[in-house]
């Protein structure tokens, strides 16, 4: 093992100097800041300093003037898009993930139906959630990886267009996330926030809605957490002159019926032909509306949520999904007759061990279910199974029969589904008197409260 | 650069969930901390990771079973030297250092002479701290760099012998404060306490007298902070079956009048034959007696003392002092003769820029001075000059005439000394008034108080 140093260069600052400040619970000045940022970029400052500061920033904090100097550091640190030149709005919604999460794929279309411009930045699933690429390319010949010129040209021409993470943007987001996930200072509510905003900034966007799911399945437990950090990100991006706003909503058990990538397409196409699971319907249609209102400034939500029932009514939302997908590559077939989607060759039942009502369902359980049976990845090299998934039967609140089925797995391996049904039972806790209900927008944070 | 990665391997713990363990404030077992610093010492954790569980410690501190295994630890991560063959006990005294700091070389030949056995491993100088091994070498052809076996023989035959650091004794400490020292993670009492324990338990000893220095000098600049890094200490030494006492000692001014290699062990030969500035003697005496009084077990800390004193009186330390530089391959005529101390070839005068009484004298800035003389380190890699210094005629308390001598340079470069005035003439504040002394020995420390 070299002995480490202190590589200070010529630079204005030392790097050892900004941890102690940071350290001391000091606040950073921006070109502090940006030093760490650039340097580490670079790979001037080494792992070791950063990732000491990484501890000292979750531990002591950062000011909502440091966040927003580092968000804006990080989405320096690469390209940004403009897409000044597009006649109308341009708006993204972003989602913190949990477990049935579909509703990106719904909201595109529907936002771009209504007039307006969605070009979406999007992950894939790691660990029990799901990732809205994974979902898209359960659609046979779904290309996510175009290029940053063809997405233009889509988004030009259909109002919305769909790609993966590019190394061109905020390549400082990826370093930086890398080492926070190996040295435990992933839950810092500043650095998320900065994670988050630098990516989406770049997108080249006005507007953002933030859907923060707050529950059992979510990233962030509790209302105060999920609160905290929706506060953030709006304040922070309201500095960076965009128009943002945050639905805290909730992740207390998976959303929508169907968990696995296939599955969930078929999801989508029920909602934008106007059926679906009611608890999807309603998250997609008040995403919707709130994107609609910030692009285009004018009437009430009210307004807007009933442009957004109307584009589903009238046929236009379907409309353009059916559109984008054929500008990226994928069978329209597919989507007419969602038969004609990925399935699983096997199918089989979990019951119920008891009679009463389904208590919870633990959203975790359901998306490494949902990985064990392939649909999504353990490790980022994993390949995935679009087939695979599951579909629930019951959800929380409803009455059950003993030996009922609560939920379908559909599998294309015995082994994997075995381990997937213990989970599954697991998961699900039968009770004897109806808990009270959740609500599902918990929360609508349009400005800093602080 | 390279992607960071969590090389868990195949062991019973991983890093990532040690370090999420301290950032949320949790006590980490035994095994966990074992983990951290084999793992760590045989290259298998990565700088980055440990970085982080630094800085965590430092914000979250430690627990009393956490300094204890980690100072076991770092003292299991090489070898450990056994003295049991030895007929007597083995004492050792540690000073977390400052300016003037020349008891070590009083205190071996001095509690050899009661006896007893001084196993002493020093350090060099670094920054504005003097280090005993560079005092030690002002002394011609005294070696420090000699075997552990001719250690062990020299420890035998005189009762006491000085070598510096070597590679085989606490190589994790090492690796730990190498990475702390550019990660802004040196400032923990609980780090400091496992570094100075670990090395120190390492030696074979029975018993550990710490002068932990207090005031604008020292590393701890109040004496609650020094209080509760020596109380730590104390009960970690404890704990691992090992007598130990702390002094909270005065550093808001040098101690003695001589700051420079050769002439500190000028007045190294002065004490022991009895004479020598009052702090310095008294803090020698003091030490030494607690030294005599943890080894012999039986009688009051006023009888040890007294031995000590005899024994000074006598001649027997200066006797014993004389035999360990002949061991050690000193030319014992220096020691005789002063005069036969490397010398510097000229001297310069700081005079008092008014009249009154030396209300402060800045400890960092005389360690500064002397430096820039070339008596000490600003990078390891520099040479040592060892006649250059600073003879220090006035102190905190004297009265003091406009235009009288304050204090004498020594030097060999025109150039030097004048950095080095200028720095001195900061270093003394002249007053109006005379400020109340300050206690030598602040308070003992024998036992843990929580």
């Amino acid at each position: 093992m070299s002995k480490p140093a202190d590589p200070a260069g010529d630079e204005a600052f030392r790097a050892i100097d900004v941890i102690r400040k940071k350290r001391d619970g000091g606040e950073l000045s921006r070109p502090e800041i940006e030093f760490l940022v650039r340097g580490y970029t670079a790979g001037k400052i080494p792992d070791y300093q950063i990732s000491a500061w990484l501890m000292a920033a979750l531990l002591k904090g950062l000011t909502r003037t440091e966040t927003a100097a580092l968000t804006d550091a990080m989405l320096h640190s690469g390209e940004t898009l403009d897409f000044a030149d597009l006649p109308a709005a341009k708006i993204d919604k972003h989602s913190t993930g949990g477990v049935g999460d579909k509703t990106s794929l719904v909201l595109a279309p529907l936002v771009a139906a209504a007039g307006l411009y969605v070009p979406m930045i999007s992950g894939r699933g790691l660990g029990h959630t799901g990732g809205t690429l994974d979902k898209l390319e359960a659609i046979p010949g779904f290309n996510v990886r175009i290029s940053l010129k063809r997405f233009r040209e889509i988004l030009r021409t259909c109002g919305c267009a769909m790609i993966g993470q590019t190394g061109e943007i905020a390549p400082a987001d990826r370093l930086f996330y890398s080492l926070r996930d190996v040295t435990g200072t992933v839950e810092s509510p500043f650095l998320i926030c900065a994670s988050i905003m630098s990516k989406k900034l770049a997108e080249g966007i006005d507007g953002l809605v933030l859907d923060v799911k707050t529950g059992s399945g979510a990233f962030m437990k509790t209302d105060e957490e999920a609160a905290f950090l929706a506060e953030l990100m709006v304040e922070t991006g309201q500095r960076m002159g965009k128009r943002v706003v945050a639905l805290l909503t909730d992740m207390d058990q998976p959303l929508g019926r169907k968990v696995g990538n296939a599955l969930e397409v078929e999801e989508v196409i029920d909602v934008l032909n106007g059926t679906g699971p009611e608890d999807l319907r309603e998250l997609c249609l008040e995403l919707a509306a709130w994107m609609i209102h910030l692009g285009v400034q004018a009437g009430t939500i009210g307004d807007a949520r009933k442009l957004a029932v109307e584009l589903i009514r009238s046929g236009e939302a379907f409309k353009k999904f059916r559109e984008l997908v054929k500008l990226q590559g994928g069978d329209a077939a597919a989507i007419d007759d969602s038969s004609k989607l990925p399935r699983a060759r096997f199918s089989m039942d979990v019951t119920s061990p008891s009679s009463g009502c389904v208590a919870a369902i633990q959203c975790e359980d359901v998306g490494t279910a949902c990985v064990v049976l392939g649909g999504g990845r353990e490790k980022k090299e994993d390949s995935v199974d679009p087939a695979v998934g599951i579909v629930l039967h019951k959800k929380v609140g409803d009455p059950v029969e003993f030996g009922e089925s609560l939920c379908t797995l559909h599998y294309n391996s015995e082994a994997r589904a075995g381990r997937a049904k213990t989970l599954m039972e697991r998961s699900y806790r039968i009770g004897d008197s109806i808990p009270v209900p959740r609500k599902l927008i918990r929360r609508i944070i349009s400005a800093h409260e602080n």
